[in-house]
């Protein structure tokens, strides 16, 4: 399979040249960037001394499959001839994944470059649309938040133990907000500290909402903030809501049930593994795992789950390749089975 | 005024010295550790060079005020014969802070020394208890996770504005756990890396919950649960609340309203600093100041209040010294007016 | 091929674990702990959930190599049974590095348990010895500041440019230190800090002298001083030297004669890089590369050499796969491709 | 007295703000800014809430004393019409620092704004040039490298134990790049990583061989290789240089007798501390202490010397305030008593 790069020189697009380096199935044959055209990626990037490959303006040659890595608009602006040439794409910018225009344009502030797209491309959180994906011909990775919120909260939405009301508390590395230059990922004001941010609404919201939605018939009421962490790589999100009564066994049968529900809902993905005890970011790093801890406060009825993954691999170019193989009929695990690095 | 610090050894010791040593009206005279009894205090501590006192099994002499920076247990057995002595005492352990005994011991696993002297103890997060304090011969010096999140829900609670239901959700850096080893404040375990921990019930969760019912005739049902930050020093506190209807005025003044009622209810505190964008724990490092920041969640008509501060500082030995100052009739902020050290 | 891991629950234990479980042609089957016997290995470690192994007490079953990871002294006398029963060996700790058994004795402060075998180990710095490793039954792997000083250097010694004088300036992250408790690796005592130790003389220095000296008839003058480090993985040796007159051509040749000579030495050594910039040692996380960076000081006349490498991989449990690699026939990369972690 | 600080935005002028804030002698009445002008401090700089200034374009009123903090070149061109007009000035910048124009124009690649201005100008190494500081008109503050290095050397150079081989490894925290945005001090690159840096040579070398030369007949031959470390604040410098015969005692005396040269040398110094045990930069995090251990290497008869600072204090913005202190004839560590923070 040939395997094209739009935006290669982000965070996303380096991390899927790392990735798809040692995929059985794909090659990278062809790589643009916004910055450094016209050198090697071998040489912008150390780490893929192996990958000999041109950074060139636009895409050459064809392809099985395109991953766009570009900011959202130029994303949806850098696909769209090629979505319409029938080349198969995983866009990892926001562009597609929410279903309504208006509330794109809202959140975004910008026109949508080709709506009449939107509506066939597939939200790509693997685990709840894998189905849909295979024959996808445009599919929207999810933000990394998202894809964390969303997979730690599915089975309780689905089984319908909890009330609508949900608090979304999460954590992030620095690299989530990519590689540009801004005073607030430069080091000396990001190290040694932690803060809030994004309190008057972050983007990665309406789309966990979009998602969940999907699950039930009440309309979860969600409230998400992010906080900024003093580390590279990882998504932590810790998620709260009230148990509706009798939604679990009373006394010391609850949390059974509770990892029993959890367990079968992800029996079959490969890629969540569903715990016993509190979890650590530590423990997907560089790998495709999201990890999930649903438990109880019993003092107060509520359901506390703690999710979290690499934001670049499960939250990015991990899932992004995990799409690619489920839409190319290719074993899911292709090219993603990593260990975690430790420590 | 003569002070003598039990177990200045640990890290809430340590900075009640460094603190102290500037203090214009304290004098530290005699000092004990459980550790490195015999040697002198600038010979462990290299930054103490200025510190020359000798690390004792068994206070000597006599003293106005002595604080105790020892753990739970030993702490209210070690200020005990003080206190019965009319020595007036700084408890930074958990030992008095909770009224009830029952929920102490059940909390904390082991049998109260000497419940008696809970009763006349007097809880000393300062900004809500600066009267009492001021004639109190016992103080508990509260958690800092506590500290943080009863300033930040405290005006709210108050004004009653807000329903019972509270989450908290808490991110310290490493130093809140102490000097103690453990694999869990391992660097190598602990950096680049988040997790969520005592998920069955932190300690500090029913001292925010007994000091915040003193403000309201509805009982708070909050969970807390904490996070460990890849950092030194710094709490913050993410505070999440449903609003009653009505509770604010609609529209753009109901965030100017909350500010108000916030700015009012901390007008003479010189420690709280109610600020209208997100702070960082950064703006406290090395301070005496817990910073707030409500805000509102419109679209789902939830208060978020974040509050950080120094968890050694305003957390620990810094609000310790604040009482002193307010027990001795002192400048309020004598020995607490460094900046923070930024960036 | 069949594989046991003594003492697989420290750093380099469990970097060997990670690495083998996605060898092509090695299956550990035994591992042993000096903690945590009888649990199993995925339930420590949950980056290794894929390892279903108990940790017990003695290695089960017959192997093709075993390697240890056991703590000095230890260490020889774990494997010296399985050496005398005809098991190859990689042993990871010093104990069979240097090959004179006073020098030994003198830097560790013990009695070698069995200082025969010492005579007919190689030392596992593989681009120096590989022919060596083809046959050897105990392979002593180098220790991780050596085997990036003796990389960085060896091309000039060997190549007799410099004069005997040599100062090695290492850097190392906190994981160097293992994962025993201890607090020198307290993450609230080395967040934040960097410091030199081990200023009396490091063990490491002796086995780089002894290695070096094999290249050259002038002996090395050499001090070490390795300094520690904010990071987990990762060692940066900065190596420095005079040139001997006329050692390399004058003027802007200079550069381009000393690069040349240390490509030609590694021509065809898969995990060593030359580079003509300046390395990081995050173009080495998680890999077995080792990144050396030669340069002249042209106004003193010296030769300045850096070299890094993940401390764990090249500098540990990669280098002793490598090994194993070479004692086995296999493809020398194999098991041992994998890209940095970036960023 | 009256202060100004030109370009208070950067992080040596806020740092500066910071402490002259508590300084009891000095007031700041008017501040610079390249940017943010127009703001007020305490808006910019939370951590400074108690600093009522506006940043103003052109500093505004009367001066004792005037700090620059702009980049090279431009403090030349900022702060000549001030000394012209015969205000005191403290130049944080480099462009006073080398004593020969044609070798600033050749490490700076500008051409120097005010030549005439050098000769009577004073480097403010405050131990070694207290003399003259004190009718200094026009001080030059070292750089934070070079402060680190010729404090550690001065000693053994002036007794001329050591020839004129030196080899200096500097080690900072970020915060020493400043705070303009660049790739390298981007949180993700230099997060988890070291680096040497500036391998062709690094402008502060020629201060330490200017300063160094002048305890001299000898001309020392330096070399010096910084290195980056994911930290923020703290320089660590180890020196190397081979001991002259008989320059020490021989045997146990040695080490005795280099501390006494030490001690001896820095006796009136409140603020370079000698010690006997490997310093940390944690020692100095946010005070004006440089912290110096003299070492040998018996083995090969070498002299390391290793010496901490905080950057931005004693590297920077606090010997400022400690020149201007002797400048004034003020107590010399007025303002400057904080102890370190810890941990």
């Amino acid at each position: 399979m040939k395997v094209g790069i739009i935006n290669v020189t982000g965070y996303a697009g380096v991390e899927l040249a790392r990735i798809l380096h040692r995929h059985p199935d794909a090659e990278v044959t062809s790589v643009t960037g916004r910055s450094q055209v016209g050198q090697n990626l071998k040489d912008v990037f150390p780490h893929l001394a192996a990958a000999d490959l041109p950074i060139e303006e636009e895409l050459s040659g064809s392809f099985d499959v395109v991953f766009s890595a570009l900011p959202h608009k130029a994303s949806a602006e850098g696909v769209e001839p090629l979505v319409r040439d029938g080349v198969r794409v995983v866009d990892i910018s926001a562009d597609f994944r929410l279903k309504e225009v208006a509330e794109y344009e809202s959140w975004y502030g910008v026109t949508h470059p080709c709506p009449d797209l939107i509506e066939d491309s597939v939200f790509g959180l693997t685990e709840l649309h894998r189905a849909e994906l295979q024959t996808a011909n445009l599919v929207a990775n999810p933000g990394c938040y998202s894809t964390c919120a969303i997979l730690a909260l599915a089975p309780a939405v689905k089984a319908g133990i909890i009330g609508p009301d949900i608090i979304v508390d999460g954590k992030s590395g620095v690299s989530g907000a990519g590689r540009g230059l801004a005073l607030g990922t430069h080091f000396s004001e990001v190290n040694e500290a932690v803060s809030a941010y994004s309190l008057q609404g972050h983007r990665h919201m309406p789309e966990m909402v979009q998602d969940l939605d999907l699950l039930t018939s009440d309309k979860v009421r969600l409230t998400f903030i992010p906080h900024l962490i003093p580390m590279t790589r990882g998504i932590l999100d810790a998620c709260y809501a009230n148990l509706k009564d009798g939604a679990l066994p009373t006394g010391d049968g609850a949390q059974a049930a509770l990892l029993d529900l959890y367990r079968d809902f992800y029996a079959n993905d490969p890629f969540v593994r569903v715990v016993d005890k509190a979890p650590s970011t530590k423990h997907t790093l560089g790998n495709n795992d999201c990890i999930i801890y649903p438990t109880l406060d019993a003092r107060t009825g509520r359901l506390v789950v703690i999710g979290c993954l690499d934001n670049l691999v499960k939250g990015a170019a991990g899932q992004a390749v995990q799409n690619m193989n489920v839409m190319f009929g290719l074993e899911e695990t292709a090219g993603l089975q990593a260990l975690a690095l430790y420590p």
